[in-house]
C-alpha cells in the first residue's frame, strides 16, 4: 500500500494555523458540525476516471502524466490502477470511491472478453474494499468513449446498438451491486444530437424511456437496491445533450412515468454550463425531493467547454451546502470529485494537491454553512418575508380557494401594496462575515 | 389612415428581381405553399410595445425617436398611438397585432382609473378592427414595468401583490375575448429570482401554479375559448427566470397539473439565451404537442441580453419552418414580431423597413422549407436511418418487450454494429442548395 | 450632515468576531499593510451616478427608489443629491468620490445654460469638499446618456456632434481641475458600432485619436497635472466597443502617439465581459506600466451584460490585489465602486451594506495578497520557475544574442527537456489556505 | 491519383439549378467576378491536419474514422497520407493546401530523426506539386501537441523547451521554402497561460517577441521571402492565449518592433471566441493594412469551444467578402479551411461534402458581395453619413487644426445637431435582396 505514491503519507488535520498545502486546515473527519461528523455529511469519493485513468491529453496534445501504474498489458495495467486507487483513496483518508466499467477493466476484443474482464477485475476491486475498508459510492457504464456510440447509446438510430447497451448496463448493474455501491449512475455522454436535419429528437428520447424502464426493471429483479441516478448536463460532446439541467430530466421522468425510480447527480461544472449557479440546480433537484448525489467540481466560467475543475471557492460551496443541509442532507449520496489535475500537474502529488483543497473547500463551506444556519438571520429574513402565504387570502390562494374577482375585490380594497427592500446586499454581508 | 406614415404607401410585393428595401421580394400574401397561401402558413402580427411605445431608451441613455403619436395627455397619445398601430399594421399588409394591457391604455392613478382606460381603448380598438380588418393574435398583462413587481408578479413573496396581478391579468383576458383575441400569453417577466438567500423558489413556483389554475378557471367561466400560452425565457430581468427553456416550462406544467390548459409561446432570441438553436426550442414543444406560437425575432449570439432584433437568416428560419410544417403548423397561434429597431433607426420608414425584412425571410424560410420537404431526400435518410425501430428487437423494445438479458443475447449474437455515416455535411448541402 | 441618512451613524470598525452587515469587519482605515495604510492602499471612491443619480430602472421596468434628494426642481434636487453625497461618503469614511458632469448638473435647455449648471454645482462642490475634507478622486463627461450620441460621441460620423463633446470636454476637464481631482477619465460609451454597413471603423478610430491630442493640449494649457485614463469595455450599449479590453487600448494608443498621456481605468466587470478576468486585465494594464485606476466592481459570469455589482469575493479580490501591489501600488489612482444596489434593494441603508461589503472584501484581500507576499512561497516558486532565463542561453536569447541555428545546435546537445510539474494545484492550495 | 477516393471523380460546376451534394452550384474557377477570377479571388487549399490526420477523436471518445491511408509504419502512413492529399486537392479543383511539419511526417524518436523525416516527405511533396500543379499557401511548425509544450512553446519558463522549438521551426521555415509555400504562419498553440500563480506573463511575452526577431533574421538570411503571418486565438488550449484577436496581436507587434515583418492569418472561429463577428477581425486587420489570409470555417456561437466546422452560413461569409474586397483582396494569402468533418462523418465523401459546401459558399458570398459593391447604394450611404468630415472643421480636426476652444466655439454657434436614422434596417434589406 506504498507502492504509486511513496512520497506521501497518510493526509493530516492541521487546524485553522496550518499553511501547509499538504495537510488539512478544515477538514476533520470526526467533527460534529450540526449533529453529524464532516465524514457523514461530505461523504467524499475519488473519482477512478480522472484520477487514474487520464494520461493529461487535451483536445491540441497528447498526456503528458507519467503514471507508474500505466505500465504492462491491459489486464496488468488495470491491476496496477486498482492498486492505485486503493492506496490513494486510503492516504488521502476518504471513504468512498466511484468508476465507469471501462476504468476498471479493459474493453477486450469481445464483448465476451470484455465481461470477463469485468467480473475479474470487480473480484479484485471485493479484495480490495474488504482490505482497506473503503466503499463503492456509485458505479456506471461507460456508453460513450467507444465509436461505436458515435450516433448515441440508448439514443442511437440503430437498435444494434442499444442492444451493446443493454448488455454493458447490465453487467455494469451487477458489479455495481456486487461491490456494496450505493447508487448507479446514467450520464448520457452521447445522449444528443448535433443536428435535427438528421435525427428524430422525439423517437430518440421515447428510446432513452424505454431503456430506462428496462434497467429498472432488471435492478428490480437482481434485489439492486441502491438508488438509480441521472446526471444532466447540457452539452458536450453532443452540441445538445437531452439532459440538459434539472429542470429538463425531471419532465423527462414526468413524461414517461420514470419519477419514482430516479434522483439527480448535480454536477457544478455542468451547471454552469447550462447557464445555472450550481445551487440553483441542486435546488431544484432538492425542490422536487430529488437531490441524490453531487459531482463536486467546478468550472471557469470564461471558457465554454467543461474544465473539470476541482472546487476552489469556498462562496460555491457554502451556497450549496446551505441547500444541501436544507434538504436534510445527501442521504446515501455524496461528494464525488469528477475533477482533474491540470495537463500540467504531471505528478501523483499534484493529486494530492487536489484533493486537498477539494476537500477543505467544502469542509469550509459546510462550516460557514452550518454557522449561516445557527446565526439564524438569513433563514428569519426569508421566513418573515413570505409570511404573508402562511394565513389569511395568501394562505386560501395557496389553498385553492381563491378567485380572479375574490383577489380583484382584495387588490381594490387594500391599495398600492408597500414597497419593501430585498436586502440582498445585507444578507450577502452576513454570508460574507460568516464564511 | 394616412396621418402619421404619410411617407408610406401600402406595401407591395415585387418579386424575384427585387432590390428595393421597402417592398417584398418574397411575401405574397396569396401565394400557395404546400396547400395554404403564405398568409394562412405565417399569420403574421405586429407587436404594439417595440413598435408604437418604445421611445429607443437603453440602459446608457433616453429615448431618440420622435414619434408624432406620442404627444398630448396619456389618453390622447393612447388614441394616437392606436391610430398609428392600424394604420402601420394595414399599410403593412399584416393579419394580426397584439399588446398587453400597458401597451394600450395607460397605468391610472388608481387601479379603478386603470381598468377604466383598458376598457375604453378596448372599445375603440374594436371600432378600429373592425374598420380595418385588423385581428388580435393575442392579448397579455405587463406584469413587470411597474415598480411594485420588482420582487415578482404572481411570484412575489407578499400575496398582496399578487391579488394585484389577480385584477390586471382578469382584465386582460377579458379585453381579449371583447377583441376575439386568438390567444392569451403569459410572460413571467419578473418570475425568478436575483439570489437564495431571500427566495423561497419551492413557494414562488407554487404560488405561480395556484395563480395559473385560477386563470383557467376565469377563462372557462367567462367562456373564452383562445388558447393559453407560456412563453419562456432564461434570464432577464431576474438572474434567473422560472420560465427558463420550453423543457423547464413543459416540467412545470407536468409537476402542477397544468399541461392540459397551455401551450408554449417559443421567442427565437429566448430560446438562444438559453444556450438553445431557436429550432431546438420549437422542436421540443412540438414533441410535446405544445408549440402554440412564435415570437419572431433574433439575438445576437455575441451578445449576452435580448437584443430583440428583426429575423434576418434564412438558414435560421428555414429550420424553425421545418419543425412548424413537421408539427402541422401554428393552428391559431402565429408569427409575432418581437423585435425592435435599432437605437439609431429613429424615424417611421425604419419601422417599415424592419418589418419588411423580417417578413421576407420568413416568407423565404417558408419556401425553402417546402422545397426540401418537397425534395424528399432529408426526410427519406432520417426515416431510413431510424428504420430498425419499425421492426424486430427495435419497435419490441419500444413496445416495452424486451429486456437487458434479451438485448444481451442479441449483442452477442450480432456482435460489433456496423458504423455508418450521419452525412451531417451532405445535409447541410443539401439544405444551402434549397434556399 | 444628517439629512439624508438619518438611520445611519459613521460605520465603524468591529474586528475579526464582527458579525454586523453595517460595520467593518476588516476595513481599518489606519492599519498598516507592508508599509501604508489600508486607506492609503485601497484609495476608495464613490460614484455619484449609480449611487446617487440611479433611480433602480432596468430595460424592463422603471425606478422603484425612493430617494429624499430626489424632489424639486432639477437645481434643486442637484443640491439635495450632492449634500447626500457628501454625506454618505462623510459617514462611509472613504476619502474620494467620482463624478461625470451630468451627475452633478442637469443638463439645460441650452448649451449655456449647461454649463452654467456645472459651474454652480461645481463651486458647491468646491465648499463641501473643503467642509468634509472629502476629495475627488477623478471627473469625466457623460458623452453617452443625450441622445445626440446615438451613433458616436468623438466616433459621430458627424463632425457636429463631436464639437458637442469638444465643449462638454472642455468643462469637465476644467471642473475636475478646479475640485483638485487627480485623475480624469474617458469611457467611451457610445465610441462602436452596431454594423459595419453604416460604419467607417477606420476613420472612427482616427477621429478618437484626433480628440485624444486635443484634449491632451488643453490639459496641457490649462495646467491640469492629473493622470487621464481610458477605460475598457467591449460592448453595451453597441454591440462592438472600440476599447474592448486592456490590450485593444495599449495598441490605439500605441498606433496614434498617445502613449505617454494615457494610463488605463480597468474595471472587474468589463474585463470579465471581455472574456477575461479581472486579474488577467489588471496584469496586462500593469506590465506596460499603464495600471492608473479600478473600478472595483463585479459582474455575474452567467449573464452577458454588465451587471455593476459590489464586489464580494474575496478570492477575485485577492489576486487583483496581487497585480496591484506587484505593481506597487495605484499611484494617483483608486478604486472607484462603479457599481449599484440590486433594484429590489431600494432604500438608503442598502447603499451602506453594499460598500461596506465591497471595502470589506477588498481589505480583506489585501490583507490576504499582503500574506501571500510575506509568506514568500509562490514568488519563490515562480522565480525558480524562469531561473532559465538570468543566465546561459537563456539570458542570451532575451538579449538578441541568438539564432534558430545556433539554438538548434543546444537543442541536439541538451536532447528532450524534463518535464516539470506546474503545480497550479499546491499554488492554489497556499492562497487558498492564507485567504 | 484514385486510389484513396475512388467513388469520386473530379467535382464539377453544375450551377444555379443544381441540387447536388456532390457538385458545384455556386463556385466556378474560371469566372470573373470583379475583375479577377473566382479561384484567383478565393485561393482555397485544404488544410492537412484536419482532413487527413484528424481521425474523429474528441475529449470523450476515440477516433471514428477508417482511412485508408493510415495504415501502416509511420513512414508509410506518411506516405499514403500525402498520395490521399493530392488526390483530394486534385479531385476538389482547389489551387492550394497548407500543412504543419508533424502533419507531413511523423516525430521521430530523436530530433535528428524528426528532420530526417521531413525532408523526406518535402522530397515527396515537391515531386507531388509538380506532378499536381498543386501549390502551398504556407507551412507551419506544430509546438503544441507534444508533451514537451504543455508550459509553451517560445513561452515556455525553460529556456530548453525554447531550443526545441528553434529547431523545429527553422526546419520547417526551410521546408516551406523548398516547397514554395507563400507564407509562414505563427500559432501559438500553448502560448498562454493557466494561472497568474505560476506565470510570469510580462517576460513570456518578452521570450516570444525575441524569439520571432529570430525568425525574421533567419528568413531573411536564407532569402524566404514569404509573408510571416500570426494567427490570432483567444482561448484554449490554454486559458488565456496571449495573441487573443487581432488589436491584441497588433499591439504585441508594435510593442516589440515586428510590426513591419507579420500579418494577421485571421480565422472565423478564433473570432468568434474572442466575441467579435468574423468580420469585425477581418476589418481590424485590414483597417491596420495587415490581412495577410484566412482561416475559413465557423464556430457554433452557442458553443465555447473551438468547433471548427466547415463555413455555411451565407450572411456571415459575405459580410468578411466586403471587407476582403474592400481591402483589396487577400494578396499571397488565401482561404484555408481549417475546418474538419463532424466525428460521425466516418467516410472519404464526407470529406468531400464538407469542403463543396465551404467553397459554394464563399463562392456565393463573392458573388453577393461583388453584387452589394455593384449596386452601390450601401457605399454611397456610408460616404454621404461621414461626408462632414471631408471639409470644413471636420477635416481640419482630423488634421490636427482644432482645439477644444475652437470646437466649443463652433458647438455653441450651431447648437442641436439633427438627429439622422443610421438605417440598419434598410441596408440588411439590400444586404439580404442580394444574396
Amino acid at each position: 500500500m506504498n507502492e504509486f505514491f511513496p512520497e506521501v503519507s497518510r493526509i493530516e488535520f492541521e487546524g485553522k494555523d496550518s499553511i501547509n498545502p499538504l495537510a488539512f486546515k478544515y477538514y476533520e473527519a470526526d467533527r460534529v458540525v450540526g449533529g453529524k461528523t464532516m465524514e457523514e455529511h461530505l461523504r467524499f469519493a475519488v473519482a477512478y476516471w480522472h484520477t487514474f485513468k487520464s494520461q493529461g491529453g487535451d483536445p491540441f496534445g497528447s498526456g503528458t502524466f507519467q503514471r507508474a501504474w500505466n505500465v504492462g498489458s491491459p489486464m496488468e495495467v488495470a491491476e496496477k490502477t486498482m492498486a492505485a486507487n486503493f492506496e490513494f483513496v486510503t492516504k488521502l483518508g476518504v471513504p468512498y470511491y466511484c468508476f465507469h466499467d471501462r476504468d476498471m477493466a479493459p474493453e477486450g476484443e469481445t464483448f465476451q472478453e470484455s465481461i470477463s474482464n469485468l467480473e475479474t477485475m470487480v473480484a479484485k476491486a471485493k479484495e480490495h474494499q474488504a482490505e482497506t475498508g473503503v466503499k463503492l459510492l456509485w458505479g456506471t457504464a461507460n456508453l460513450f468513449s467507444h465509436p461505436r456510440f458515435m450516433h448515441g447509446a440508448a439514443s442511437n438510430p440503430d437498435p444494434h446498438v442499444v442492444a451493446c447497451c443493454a448488455l454493458q448496463v447490465r453487467h455494469a448493474i451487477a458489479a455495481t451491486k456486487e461491490l456494496g455501491g450505493e447508487n448507479y449512475v446514467f450520464w448520457g455522454g452521447r445522449e444528443g444530437y448535433e443536428t435535427l436535419l438528421n435525427t428524430d429528437m422525439k423517437r430518440e428520447r421515447e428510446q432513452i424511456a424505454a431503456f430506462f424502464h428496462m434497467c429498472v426493471d432488471y435492478a428490480r429483479r437482481i434485489g439492486f437496491t441502491g438508488q438509480f441516478l441521472i446526471e444532466p448536463k447540457p452539452k458536450e460532446p453532443t452540441k445538445h445533450q437531452y439532459d440538459f439541467d434539472a429542470a429538463t430530466v425531471l419532465s423527462f421522468l414526468r413524461e414517461f412515468d420514470l419519477l419514482d425510480h430516479f434522483k439527480l447527480n448535480v454536477e457544478a461544472n455542468h451547471a454552469t454550463l447550462a447557464g445555472h449557479d450550481f445551487a440553483h440546480d441542486l435546488a431544484v433537484a432538492a425542490d422536487a425531493g430529488k437531490l441524490g448525489s453531487i459531482d463536486a467540481n467546478t468550472g471557469d466560467l470564461l471558457l465554454g467547454w467543461d474544465t473539470d475543475q476541482f472546487p476552489t471557492n469556498v462562496y460555491d460551496v457554502t451556497r450549496a451546502m446551505l441547500v444541501v443541509l436544507g434538504a436534510g442532507g445527501l442521504g446515501s449520496g455524496g461528494l464525488n470529485f469528477d475533477a482533474k489535475v491540470r495537463r500540467g500537474s504531471i505528478d501523483g502529488v499534484d493529486l494530492f494537491h487536489a484533493h486537498i483543497g477539494g476537500m477543505d473547500v467544502f469542509a469550509r463551506g459546510l462550516l460557514a454553512a452550518q454557522a449561516i444556519i445557527d446565526d439564524g438571520r438569513i433563514d428569519e429574513f426569508r421566513a418573515q418575508r413570505y409570511a404573508g402565504w402562511d394565513t389569511g387570502f395568501g394562505k386560501s390562494m395557496l389553498d385553492g380557494n381563491e378567485t380572479l374577482e375574490s383577489l380583484e375585490a382584495k387588490a381594490l380594497e387594500l391599495g398600492e401594496p408597500k414597497r419593501v427592500s430585498g436586502r440582498q446586499e445585507m444578507l450577502e454581508n452576513i454570508l460574507g462575515n460568516l464564511i
